[in-house]
């Protein structure tokens, strides 16, 4: 064996093992717990590791093992030999292998395994006698041949599972199982001719060829393509290379004295602190897994509850049991997770092949964590830091009933979380309809827009054809926490027919559909939902988070409804009141239309009038729900555009309603337009050349303010003016809206404090944050339209490309979900040193949607920003992943123990 | 008077002049140069400055005039007393004065002068004796009275002026002229009265009441709001302040040995080394200006000229006239410029009221600049240092006729600047029809879009009615060299009833409309126009210009045509080859349009396959037309859409030309469209999802340079990937341009240099440019995407507000057309130094509109950029602009000496 800094092999078994959890990057995953457990004490078939540096060895010397490593690898298999009291390639009683993968990080799936290797025309008669089972190894080589030809040979495996479905057809056998000893004879003569006549290579009879050759395919697997890409995708260097384990076989198929079973430390389900899990006796793990054979419950407790008393391992085997209990006591509190082992009893040995931290349901992780701290197993911060932020949406919206049967339609983009089921309509104005006369429906739009609003207040869920995870859809079904799929490409909407089309089917107006927001899918008819609870551990772990964390945790929220939902999620505040969504409302958005097309000042000033108490009476409402929590408002936004009608029917309907001329109003309506609304005419912009639009709606926040702090309320509102670019308009609006308050002020004989702030959503803002702060109260991030304009993307077209971009590996994630970090990020970070390199104390917070975001909390967090606001239903997966922030300073991935 | 570290009030008269021209910042522009004149032995009416310390003094102490300035300004008016003979006040000889204001940097028109100061009832009787002229005295004390109750007194003198009429009226009189002594008398007398009526103020009759009451509303006309908003936009810190000038009257109008003029060191229209100018006798200047009388010339050669021997200065005084001569010779060896000047012979004595480096037409600038490096007035450097830049544009199209009758419709902006008339047309399509025809036409339309090249290459001219500078329309004509005039909003275009509106005309298809592109005029009917010269003068200023510059200077140019105008103006190379207009010929957007309505890869490059000989062919010819210098191509750009047809009636024809099912045409156009196009579906987005249009492009550029250099011409082609956000994307396009490059010279056994390099166009971009240069060759900063990005403001939607913004002074002046170096320069900076920081040698050049504007090419010498690249148009401009950036470092101004 080389020495020990250039060790290439490492050795484990009982009282022998050379490595450990600690060398991950040497033994890969598998083979680093493989070695832990032994060093346990725990029994694991022995074996040993060529390590991760051998991999890059190996494509070094053109893909041949170096001569080192061979001799390493023939030391340590002669201790296995020893150990087990078997000898490779022995024709008496052969030691059999498998040969497996095993890198750095786990990439599931990506590469290969080889069972069974050691096996040939000779050794197979020796398990044959030894086993006193020739069905049984005659079996296990044909499962090899097979498999070793696949992986190591370049055979295409298919033309094999032809013949041996040939030869069960022949025979008239339903099951794989039916095949005789014999059969398997035949076949393995009949693999080994076709293997040769198709490769050109004869099946290795020798066992140390056998070897070598998997060793090489498990270190060429490394660069299969679908690795490449799979590395590609989650940022694995190639360099890391991958190990290779070398393990003894044990088999759970040698008689009813063997069994095989998978066991968590609790339940993954509930997370009840309650051993669990399930056995199959004179079986092999994958019998376990294939569903042929129903397996029995581990506990007493468990087979009585099944009404199987008598069926478990503990009934069964019960020194077996008390061993595995043992055991996995052992493994959880030294992993302090809940542990998922599999477990292999040959002829009355317990062995264990696996342990790792097990998955587990989102009430479940809650449970776990909430119970680890009481029995001293974890600290507060550690069973913080495990939990899954993401998972916390499951808890937080009514689900779709995992047992109820579906039929998927089709599958889009999973924009808000749960599971609604309803009524096709295809407006927003049918919705509303509909909805009054107590049915439930399904809005379906190609895309929406704001004048949709009511309508998705109406729906139980929506549906688009267009658009991505942050589509306006999207962002305002999050906030208000009402399902919704988006950007179902494949479904065809016909609003003329009022038919929608998607898999074959014709969806009429009526027809019932059901959403899963949670993973995209679209399903035909009804399928059941499930209610969500909050119990006591939530409210627990959440209070812990707040313990925990630094940065506050703020709501988007522009109804009294929301901020109720917002303050009973524990928002301490209001990060983003988007005032255009107060203009949507039946009663006054003719108003607004009015306003928009007014001829000039004075015409604009007499609908603003109108607008003034309507406004007044939001905020007065919404400070009143938030009691003296900070409410930051911003001022009105989107392009005019976005609230007028846009065909003529509406046009000339809207006319006649508010009598104006029709021709006027489209010509009006038209010359609106925008090639390209997201970089037009919107924001402080509006304010810029309609300044009476900004100073109505200062003086509604004022009068509203000035009147509850007479009656003796505590409330500072913040105002906050979008889309600045130039530290001029701030500085220009700024004055404005200190005027008009100052003047509410006077006419109202009160005095209250006031704080007036911009977004930074325009890269120029981010670098010349140092002007913009003169003006600046505090600042808050609009992350969505910074996001849009760094990268020059729209967000509401880049759903059509979004996709090629991410499978290519060009983004690591949608960066409207998570923050580009290295782009977005840096405008971000010196948006942040520039203003308070103006004012050391200025305030800093974000309102995009990366708010709600663990991954995105991270980074504000190291950022140094004060607050995150986001939809009310993320509150709590941002009071959770703040904590975790906080408590991992800018080191550790949230919740990236628990995968 | 003060101590000299103090000194509030500056003397100046022969002898004993106490300021200079240095001392701009404390007498200001004016005062400085009274001095400085004096100094020189030039004579000037004595007087004195008081400083603009003094200006923050006044308003320090609660607009008082100190008292220390107060006794130093008596003091001064003794010196000017015994200088002049006269006494300021007396009734026998009076001195009368004028106070005028002069701050460090010119504001004309914003702030007030008061002239014949001194004037009162008795002194009034002193100047008519003395002058042997009552009319004349009283007249100036009208004028008097009138003057200064308007800027000291705050009357409406429109009061006044209808008491002045009335009494015309009652008289009979036409002309001011006609007015008797006693009709000014009575004026004088009722004005007093109306004053005092009006203001609760009597008329001061102390002349030193009536000097402190001026100097005070000198200082006061620093603080109106037109002083304000004029410093705001021009961006002059009220801090300055304003001087006060206190001068001796003189007088041109007290008999036939009294005489008014202005006078040119030489000839302000063509240059020419020739004293030129006109001058009055028995005249006060404001009689030269305004018209009533004509003027005669100064010099016999132009007397003779224009038919009136004997009426010329030299042969009428010709003792004043060697003066006079004599002195615009030292003041232009002084100044080193040509000179404006103005003067006054009071009684056969010639005083000089002012002298200032005149305004001359652009010729005239190159001529004057040419001939002054061979008198050895001035260096090279100084020669082109003072030239305007900009002015140049005036030399390179057809102008309109100055002379010609003009009846103006409409303003828009000046987008592409010449002379235009023709028929009005609608399309593009009739546009070329009519063109076929033999008809001039001018191409109106409310937007263009890249179909309608065809149209504007046939045009004289084009007129949208929307977009701004750098507008679709605006960019292509400029490329052109083609008159346009954009965002004309007060035109109504209807395209149905082919009709135009504006200014109450009703213009249809067919009428003929000219335009002026240098200004932005629309006129009804034709207006002559002129040829433009490129004299020997033009060409000896661009050699000058290269001799200096450091930047190189390229044109963007999509064809061979371009490309041969820009090689004439002296590009020394292209900087930007637009593909996508390759596109739009009769005879391949069809093609082109297959190709984007194709299912899948296969029909795709089908279409391809067919696009690859005409692209070919383009570069081919381009290549040949460069002759091996530079080309940078840069791959299909535009989203897709914009080559598709946009109404049902095209789409169905298009449908029947290229036999596909006119539905499913229908909705491919009506999938490809996009919310915001500019952030949407373009640039390198296009290849990463469809690759094989890159693949055919870059396959083009290389067979088409693969067999030039087979046939011996040296050329190295630079291919341009468009977009670029992330370095990922440059890496894998630069992969697949690589790979394409060498199958070509592969299978034509040929080798050649090539580089491939990344557009910087995003913020993202900019931001992480070390991590892009690591793919890149070159880089190229598109401005004006980069501008649109960074501001977040669409190019064609801020028309509609650029003008508030502009005039609001958040915009010093429009970013399409000026970089705003405070953002988007912070960003190239940016990326130049990061882009550096991994390739030490990395060329970097701009091909944004940027390109060609002189104040843009000042910061991009300062950024260290390579070259700059522009439209053909503006290449002379570049050249010279770039010499004057090198010349004068980080410091001067373009061209600011000659304004």
């Amino acid at each position: 064996m080389a020495s020990s800094s250039g060790q290439s092999v490492f050795f484990f078994a009982a009282g022998e093992t050379e490595g450990n959890a600690g060398m991950k990057e040497l033994l890969g995953g598998k083979g680093a717990n493989l070695a832990e457990m032994t060093a346990l004490g725990i029994p694991v078939p022995p074996g040993f590791t060529i390590s991760t540096a051998v991999c890059s060895r190996f494509y070094q010397s053109s893909q041949k093992i170096p001569a080192d490593v061979i001799t390493d690898v023939e030391k340590s298999l002669l201790r296995v030999e020893t150990k087990i009291g078997k000898k490779f390639g022995d024709r008496e009683n052969p030691l059999l292998v498998s040969v497996r993968s095993g890198a750095r990080a786990s990439m599931p799936g990506m590469m290969d395994t080889i069972l069974n290797l050691g096996l040939n025309d000779e050794t197979v008669e020796g398990l044959a006698k030894k086993s006193g089972n020739p069905r049984f190894a005659w079996d296990s080589y044909r499962r090899f041949v097979q498999m070793y030809s696949d992986v190591v040979m370049g055979m295409n495996s298919s033309f094999l599972d032809v013949t041996l479905e040939d030869l069960k057809d022949e025979k008239k056998y339903k099951l794989d199982t039916e095949m005789k000893t014999e059969d398997l004879q035949h076949l393995v003569k009949k693999f080994k001719a076709q293997i040769f006549e198709a490769t050109g290579q004869k099946f290795p009879s020798d066992a140390k060829d056998q070897l070598w050759g998997a060793i090489g395919a498990v270190f060429r697997s490394w660069n299969t393509p679908r690795a490449i890409a799979y590395r590609g995708l989650h940022g694995i260097p190639e360099s890391w290379g991958t190990a290779v384990n070398v393990q003894s076989m044990v088999f759970g198929n040698m008689g009813d004295d063997s069994a095989t079973g998978v066991a968590f430390s609790r339940n993954p389900s509930t997370g009840e602190n309650k051993f669990y899990g399930e056995w199959l006796v004179n079986a092999q793990g994958e019998d376990v897994v294939a569903g042929i054979r129903t397996p029995n419950n581990l506990t007493r407790d468990e087979a009585a509850f099944h009404n199987a008393v008598g069926t478990s391992l503990e009934e069964k085997m019960p020194k077996i049991y008390t061993e595995l209990v043992d055991i996995y006591k052992k493994l959880e509190g030294h992993y302090k997770d809940m542990q998922d082992m599999e477990f292999t009893i040959e002829q009355d040995r317990l062995w264990m092949l696996q342990t790792r931290n097990g998955k587990r349901t989102a009430p479940a992780a809650l449970k776990i964590a909430s119970d680890m701290i009481d029995e001293g197993l974890i600290t507060e911060k550690q069973a913080l830091i495990r939990l899954d932020a993401h998972s916390l949406d499951q808890l937080l919206h009514p689900m779709l009933d995992p047992k109820a049967k579906k039929t998927q339609l089709a599958k889009g983009l999973p924009a808000s979380p749960g599971g609604a089921c309803g009524q096709i309509v295809f407006t927003s104005e049918e919705a509303c309809d509909w909805r009054e006369k107590g049915k439930k429906v399904i809005l379906v739009r190609i895309e929406t827009s704001p004048e949709d609003i009511l309508g998705m207040v109406a729906a139980q869920g929506i549906l688009t054809t267009r658009g991505g995870m942050t589509s306006h859809a999207a962002v305002v079904a999050r906030g208000m926490g009402k399902c919704c799929v988006a950007g179902v490409g494949d479904v065809t909407v016909d609003y003329l027919k009022e038919e929608m089309r998607v898999a074959g089917y014709v969806l009429k107006k009526g027809d019932i559909i059901t959403l899963d927001g949670s993973t995209g899918a679209v399903y035909l008819g009804e399928v059941k939902t499930v209610e969500p609870k909050l119990d006591a551990v939530f409210e627990r772990v959440m209070k812990l988070a707040d313990k925990y964390r630094t940065m506050g945790v703020r709501a988007n929220a522009d109804t009294p409804k929301d901020a109720i939902t917002a303050r009973d999620f524990g928002a301490e505040g209001i990060g983003l009141c988007r005032t255009e969504h107060m203009f949507f409302g039946a009663d006054r958005i003719d108003v607004m239309r009015e306003m928009i097309i007014a001829e000039g000042k004075a015409e604009r000033e007499e609908a603003l009038e109108r607008l003034l108490p309507m406004q007044r009476h939001d905020f007065l409402e919404l400070f009143k729900t938030m009691k003296g929590f900070p409410v930051t408002i911003r001022l009105l936004d989107p392009p005019l555009h976005e609230f007028v009608p846009h065909t003529d029917d509406e046009t000339r309907d809207l006319a006649e309603r508010i009598k104006v001329d029709f021709e006027r109003l489209r010509l009006k309506v038209k010359a609106l337009h925008e090639f390209n609304p997201m970089l037009g005419h919107r924001g402080c912009r509006l304010a810029i050349t309609f300044p009476e639009i900004y100073i109505m709606q200062t003086r509604a926040i004022a009068e509203a303010a000035g009147q509850l702090v007479k009656e003796g309320m505590k409330l500072v509102p913040e105002i906050m003016i979008p889309l600045v670019g130039m530290d001029s308009e701030l500085l220009k609006l700024r004055e404005l809206v200190v005027k008009e308050v100052e003047a509410v002020q006077k006419e109202m004989a009160v005095k209250f404090d006031y704080k007036v702030g911009t977004m930074i959503e325009l890269p120029r803002a981010a670098v010349t944050a140092d002007e913009i702060a003169v003006h600046a109260d505090f600042f808050s991030f609009g992350t969505n339209d910074l996001t849009q304009t760094t990268l020059g993307l729209s967000r509401d077209d880049a759903a059509r490309f979004l996709g090629s971009y991410v499978s290519e590996g060009i983004f690591k994630a949608d960066p409207f979900v998570t923050i580009d970090q290295i782009g977005v990020g840096k405008l971000v970070k010196m948006a942040v040193d520039l203003g308070r390199r103006t004012k050391q104390d200025l305030k800093v917070g974000v309102c995009g949607e990366h708010g709600g975001d663990p991954d995105s909390i991270q980074f504000f967090q190291k950022t140094g920003l004060d607050y995150v606001s986001c939809s009310p239903y993320r509150v709590p997966i941002a009071r959770l992943a703040a904590a975790q922030a906080a408590i991992s300073g800018s080191g550790l991935a949230s919740g990236g123990e628990t995968r």
